[in-house]
């Protein structure tokens, strides 16, 4: 039985839940009155099971225990003395806006703190010799936001050195960071929270999860993933009506997904047009029998047309290895499509007249608008970082579990990349939908 | 500390659930191997925490144990010699066609029964003298029906003799009925179930929630509530626009939620414009301080302009109870929105030249496809309730508890409608979002 | 034949076209060198044809040519020294916004005026005792205010004093002032000329047609009509899937268009799912052979299920007149869609067991943002108006004229509103498109 | 004074228009009564004037006249006796299927033709050795496939030998065949309609004029094209959201216009974020003094960012020709796109960090259901090819001119194609809302 099993988020964690550390730390005690009106207030002992599956019959499993996330009554930073932070880092994601608001109006209108600041292109902008520029985020300059996608603040790419990050911060007095990004955020962010730890001073770093590949461990559901996928689905429906309209007409569509395949299955499960899903989960072949190739011929040869969603980092075994990597640290990742458009090319010369159409979409789905689903959790997340960290919690980030809103501890977030499980029911589905036997492995 | 408490799905649930029977109806021992080739098997024995909050450090709750949703190794009904049925009750809902797509593919790719009928009109049309329609759902029928709102198979309101549905359930010789409605149709589902019972006969009832109110227990999250939200911020944001328009302009927008406000609650965390939300589980006062015009008139008064979002069964305190019911067995609602109109226009004449605009888009809302997450949502229903129905698992409802797809008693579904609860992180999100202090109760 | 015959635009217009007035008035001579520069510029005695149809082997007819639009090499204003003014008057409608931008940009970019300002609330702003609140519509202002629906300006209805009107405009010396609003404000456009010319003042006033009625004479289709339809149609197959969901389903759909059914029509030509079209050019009766009701039955009994789209002020003859007039001077329309519904009720009982979905996506239609074809036509009205003030012409409207933008003097405008013409090809289409026969009149 | 100036629409035309032959084919004289009811009819004589510009003062140009389309009184085939064939040819296009199912609704329910063939795959479809594939294209067939995208008929790109087409045309005892598709479709048909008459045989060839480009001569706009657009700015906001994101970010848009830059200019008209447009009509420099590079470094110096829409054959003179063709005749273009990436990379190397966005969303843009606008036009178009072929009318084309719909012969159509005018009105609006200066011609 695996620890964790969703529609959408189906990865078993990495360690044994039980002997998780999930302690958040706090800067200090929390003495000031919570200054929110008529608030339901959370209390840290309350929490959520980790793993919540078991037997019918049998014991209840030993598991960890998350803390919840929410306003809590007493805060450890004052208010109208309290400057906030926000910065957003790595690519694009439907909702960063959202997220950006509503930090600013819990802050202003839930806390009514001194100001935040809003951080331009990442964490690029906290270093002197790119002649930072900073926002100043009031309620009025973040009112219209959300209806555009993006992120107001721009961001980059690349951890800076935390020693520069916490002198900016030092220098910009500010109180609370909130830090918008994926694992390799987290990681700068893990760095940060020890610099300030080492120099004991009260900053505290707040972390919201942002990758649209949903590839971070313990977040059921990234915000802006329901609307990547619903962009996704406008793509592969292109896809599909290319594909009908000519003989043995093929639609390949790249999606995101550099580690974990979430987007290309999530998009297959809602829409019935997809015949193949290749992700970085599963190594495929191309030729022999069941391989990617002969798998496809035998779909054209019955039914005269066909769509592949491809993941980005889908296949990286069949492709040579550059070694390099990007300003983010990740590897720079062999052209999957590439290959596989001259494989289908040759493959099918002399065999079957078919014609290739070619669809990425990919910049057209991470900036748009967040759909209403993503929005509402887009808002949940900022309020909850807010809460979190007026109360001077720091190096955590916040996410649901189990659709519960949680403090996680930055330490069981870097640790590796969420990725879909092959043994889960949610495979299962895409495998059900496609029709796609289990590629065979290499 | 409450039961479950989750963005979008607030609402304690009634009893404790320690000592919930949550044991499933079966119609024999499944001793048949499951046709589905390469499937990835769940175990009567996996099983899904009811209560999944608990105290930090303390010891772990008693709680209730769901069985999980999946293909079993074994089934009980033999494939080939099986019918199956589909019928779709109550109101329009975005998703009921992705649904019956799903059950007709997965009946007949995954488990090749010989056939899948589709019931027209809702349980009416099992009755003979309506002289009803029995469609025969093919794949190809089904292919493309996911791309349209509303059932193909029709729908109607109100019960029907249960006698006379297995009646007709023996004279097509079905073995699985997949009944697809609200609360109502799952007591009329629990009615049927006990004929079969007391008859002895081979049937299997597995039921698939469908409400766009979003009220049912033990139910995270009813398929087509996403897409409903999406919808209802789209006529919100109009409200918005209009009442921004004009001077002192007042948008009130009539969403649907009978007796629970989710579609309310869900769209003002989602589109910030909302300024006021009116909800059943709420009761409040018009006048006197804390009532809701002295109330607008002050948000008037400070921003020139607002937003007022009604669930349609809020404020029936307020208003004359008919005391008649509809088909369905409802209460016919009182109407709030007209008495909201009258009472703002007589409360600002002679006091500020207010114009209000009403919109009630809830046709509009119910009635388009699915968006992608929902469509996602809905495969997987389909494709549960048939592995649950070939099992011969009976008298259970499909639906995902705390994401994991669960086996849920009808018994516990049909006590009582699912609320919001008032002391949740969620409705305090909604009126942190909205500024909107908590109405003045009655 | 008749004088103008066009998809979405075919009413006969009123007078002789040869005799027409064409010619626009002028402040005076335009001697200041235009300073756009690689400008291609547009000379007074270029024109187009005011009626293009023709018989193929006669004689060319006599017609009345219009100015065509466009930037002049010399100007009447100079620009450095000249305030322009906007105000947007009537009902909200899909574009304005853009419209206001493409004024402020060109006024600015191409112009380098000294200022714009916006008057808020329609011509109200500009009455002393409204307390007028003007704003500086700067290039950043107006930057992304058309990716909102409505009016950034707000509106209002009615006329003011034209007396009051040209007092603010020398209080606040504004050069030009372009006004946005349908065929009652131009009444008030040409009373506001007509006083700028007692009193010899160098004020010059531009129209651009709004109204998503259509109903304008000499505009081929104004800004936002297609929007509008296109929402429309969103309505319209809504009550479709309604009147599909149920025995005997009938959805009726209201529409905007007071004395023109062109966007009912419009809608009907684009979604085929509807029936009958009720709009106010066609009287029609409801009872006996060829009535609507007759026909309604003859269709449900036929295929189960019909749509009607209904204009808003079709059907008047058959209701009650109030003799009241709203702020705009139109008349109180009365309630056709009551009474359909109200007759449609009565008809049925104890014939066939109808459902009637009734929907009014009237606020929703009106206060989208503009697509993408509205927006180029936004965009070159707003150009095209400033061109003509800065080149000192007053008294008239921008629009195009069979696709060519063009100058229309306001008398021409003012004299009535358009109508569709019944003998016309487009509703031909209109009728074959619904299956329609044409309603029996009265 | 141009012969023709529209917003969208702006190309001279090739010839004196007063000395075209615009006379129509027939097959022979129309005695059969029209068995439409109630239709209002045209008359042969009735026309439109193909020059509508004239000057304000002067005399009525000469002009010639197209004959106006619609149904005529009486026509040359007899309905219950007639077969009528629909073939697609070229790309895809939004809109085709309303077409073919205006064309198979107007057939079947105005004049009852026996049946209405569709031939799959283009004109291969009609080559007997690629095994032929003939579908019945009954009104349920085409009830409901206005919905999706593409053609359900299927398309191929190329001319076949006109005498195989004639012969499966007679094989399948065709009277009427409609044929949607480009300037090279129309090639086809002329000299398919030219076999028939030396084979004097009765068949008539009607041709609907289908291309997202837009480049078809006396086509006003062609179906499909409002919805690329719409499309095209949803692509181009997502490049300027990208741009935004980063610091000095650059987004390219690649859109359709092989040799006409009809959508990306219309594009830029309608979202005003483009900032360079690049177009086959204007050769342009890429490096020196107004060349693209320096002008593009200027607008990233000034603000930062910036969008270009790049129509896929702009620039070809920059680029090695290869000299080839594809299936249909055009030549392989040269990749414009590829050259300007590698060229903006090498030009800001050591100048600026700039940020690189590329998106090409062509088959998402022609592959979508066609929105409202096109709709209607498609209905239109349909109908009026069934009335011209019905009537005997041979050889021609059916398209709006000025807005009405008219006859155009083909040897009208098939001379070149249609281009922006550079010096028109509807182009300089477009370097208007760019702010781009007229790029350096070579």
């Amino acid at each position: 039985m695996h620890e964790s099993e969703h529609p959408g988020q189906t990865s078993p964690d990495p360690a044994d839940p039980a002997d998780l550390d999930t302690r958040i730390p706090t800067l200090g005690p929390a003495k000031i009155p919570n200054p929110r009106k008529n608030s339901l207030f959370v209390d840290d002992e309350q929490g959520v099971s980790v793993n919540i599956l078991r037997t019918v019959h049998g014991k209840a499993p030993r598991t960890a225990v998350m803390e919840q996330a929410g306003p809590r009554s007493h805060i450890y930073f004052d208010p109208p003395k309290t400057k906030c932070a926000v910065v957003t880092c790595g690519g694009l994601c439907p909702g960063i806006n959202d997220v950006i608001r509503s930090i600013v109006m819990e802050a202003h209108h839930g806390y009514k703190v001194s100001s935040v600041l809003g951080v331009r292109y990442g964490l690029a902008g906290f270093i002197p010799k790119n002649d930072p520029d900073v926002v100043d985020l009031t309620p009025s300059y973040v009112a219209d936001i959300h209806e555009f996608g993006g992120t107001v603040l721009g961001t980059s790419r690349g951890p800076q050195d935390p020693q520069d990050v916490v002198d900016a911060l030092e220098r910009l007095n500010v109180g609370v960071l909130f830090m918008l990004g994926g694992v390799g955020t987290m990681r700068a962010a893990r760095a940060i929270h020890e610099v300030i730890a080492r120099r004991s001073l009260r900053i505290a770093i707040v972390c919201i999860p942002k990758t649209v590949d949903n590839d971070i461990h313990y977040v059921s559901r990234t915000f802006g993933f329901d609307t990547a996928v619903e962009k996704a689905i406008e793509a592969i429906r292109c896809a599909h009506i290319e594909a009908l309209g000519v003989p043995y007409g093929i639609g390949v569509v790249k999606l995101m997904g550099r580690e974990s395949g979430f987007i290309a299955a999530a998009a297959a499960l809602s829409i019935k047009e997809v015949n193949f899903v290749l992700v970085p989960e599963q190594a495929f072949v191309l030729d022999g029998p069941g391989g990617f190739l002969p798998e496809l011929e035998s779909r054209l040869r019955r039914r005269g047309h066909a769509v592949v969603a491809v993941a980005e980092g889908a296949g990286q075994h069949l492709l040579p290895q550059s070694g390099l990597t990007d300003a983010s640290g990740n590897t720079v990742l062999g052209d999957i499509c590439g290959l596989l458009l001259s494989r289908i090319k040759s493959h099918f010369k002399d065999v079957l007249p078919v014609t290739v159409k070619y669809i990425d979409p990919s910049y057209i789905i991470r900036s748009v608008p967040a759909g209403a689903a993503d929005r509402a959790h887009c808002n949940m997340l900022g309020a909850m970082a807010v809460h979190a960290g007026m109360a001077g919690k720091t190096g955590l980030m916040v996410s649901p579990l189990h659709e519960v809103p949680a403090h996680i501890p930055l330490p069981l977030v870097t640790a590796g990349r969420r990725q879909m499980d092959l043994q889960s029911s949610f495979w299962q589905q895409v495998m059900d939908s496609t029709g796609q036997s289990q590629p065979k492995s290499c």
